[in-house]
């Protein structure tokens, strides 16, 4: 749950009469998302939301992600678009930070996900997939395994105060990675979400209605998205693995995207890569965030587990893939 | 910004069965209020507000609460209206919550409100209280002038803590008030919001469209309602008293229902003791709240300064009232 930063009536209104939106009838904070602060924002004209980017976002991909969101919905793939104000620009200043509206995605946030849910997130990472194959504009993933190293530095005594020994494994881990370095330059490659964890994917019932936050999103290998998406919604809180919603997940991603055996082959690294990605920010962010902050740290432990199954499988079968 | 409690998917679905608002479509979490989780509801009927009551709420109150908002609303003032489930029943349980839905109040809370949204605010609150005249159910004040040495008790070194003396000039006060015990009793009494601060009052523009969180209304003095007005709408961020807004403030209320000679009389001892009660509260919430919460305290020392003001204010004249 997260607003950082508040907007005073006065901005607020001289930031709309930018916008041909109406006036504001109701604007209230968000407890959603913990890397930027959003706002439920009602107009005259309709509902939205306002989103203020904070520190961790580099303004320099700002026109990336943007974009994205215009190509994704200009190719009818259901995600926020956003909005131009009258000089036809759709990123602008508010309170001091780089700010956007988006339209209002109706839909709710799985927030434990069911089997036929994972299949529909499956079609749904296709379909962005493919609606993005001829977006232009590229971004190197700028946590992809070449940061991993650099996360992990420093950080081998906090892993063993979570879990004894667990640092061994880490180390271990990675030394696996690098020897399959190349994999996300010789995979398909394309523009990922990189972070569709379920209270990013919208749904009524089991109909996935999009997707929301591209924020981390990137070019790299497509694959490695659906690695991602095994990892974020195929466990339980627990830690266990549900073969059933990871079988739906990848049979759903099939139906639109077949896989490549190339692709096949490499999905348990990709899985234990996704779960490294993970462990390290949270790691990270458990170490590094101070006792008072507002957004309490998600647990790394949670990603211990899953990279305790990862390094047991040996073929995306042990996944429910063919 | 708060939301204490999560609702699943499915617990949501249930809950929502047993009324006749058709299903969910958006639910997010709003970061607003301190004492409960609050969701934006919107379903395929209409758009909510999801409250479910969090431990600082006695649940013996809700029934209070929520008639009296069925009151107000019945009366023409403007506030959510509590939604009644297919059984007739608003007061649910909901995640192991008392949980209510009440109807969406568009408008905006002012962050800096100005002298034209208090004199809007002043007959808001003069309205509010003839609206609730013949509303029978009654509330102690739990947070009155016989709970403040309780509050108080053992906590003299914190507030010396945050400034030096201040703890002799709280004895000080609480004397004061002591000595002007009888007041909420031989004032004219009502219903009364207790905690009308700007974040719980909603605007179009200047034009007060209603109030919001009732759930720390009681019977006290009416006027100690406008005194607690004048504590939270007429001081600026840094502590100086905006003699303009305290001015309109009460001629707003006055326009609405002019105050009597002995409530006028009283006045300066009331907003001391509306001081006294945030200042008290804020000082027990900065002591017992962890270093790790998800939700900051305020600031005890901003009603230090109103203290200040308040002792040197001899008749209701120094508030800009006549």
């Amino acid at each position: 749950m997260a607003v950082y930063t508040s907007v005073s009536d006065e901005a607020l209104a001289a930031f709309l009469a930018e916008y041909e939106l109406g006036e504001a009838v109701a604007f209230k904070g968000i407890a959603e998302g913990v890397e930027n602060s959003n706002y439920y924002l009602e107009t005259t004209k309709g509902r939205y939301i306002l989103t203020l980017f904070e520190k961790r976002t580099d303004p320099a991909d700002l026109p990336y992600f943007i974009g994205l969101k215009q190509h994704l919905a200009a190719r009818g793939f259901s995600c926020p678009l956003p909005v131009a104000a009258k000089d036809g620009e759709a990123l602008r200043r508010l309170a001091g930070r780089h700010a956007v509206i988006i339209t209002f995605l109706q839909g709710l946030s799985p927030r434990r996900p069911n089997a036929a849910q994972c299949r529909e997130l499956g079609r749904g990472l296709a379909q962005l997939h493919l609606a993005a194959a001829d977006f232009e504009m590229t971004r190197e993933n700028s946590l992809g395994p070449a940061s991993w190293p650099i996360l992990w530095q420093g950080r081998e005594a906090n892993a063993d105060a979570l879990e004894p020994g667990l640092a061994d494994k880490i180390e271990s881990d990675l030394a696996t990675i690098r020897g399959a370095a190349t994999l996300s330059d010789t995979l398909p490659r394309g523009t990922i979400h990189a972070d569709l964890f379920p209270d990013n994917a919208f749904f009524l019932g089991d109909r996935f209605t999009g997707a929301i936050d591209f924020y981390f999103a990137c070019t790299d290998a497509l694959a490695y998205d659906l690695a991602i998406c095994v990892n974020a919604w195929a466990f339980e809180p627990d830690g266990a693995f549900n073969f059933s919603k990871a079988k739906n997940l990848i049979a759903g991603y099939e139906q639109i995207r077949p896989l490549q055996d190339d692709e096949k082959a490499a999905f348990p690294t990709l899985c234990l890569g996704a779960a490294i990605r993970f462990f390290l920010t949270r790691l990270v962010d458990w170490t590094d965030t101070p006792a008072d902050a507002l957004v309490k740290p998600k647990d790394p432990l949670d990603y211990a587990a899953r990279l305790r199954f990862h390094r047991t499988a040996e073929s995306i079968r042990d996944y429910g893939g063919e």
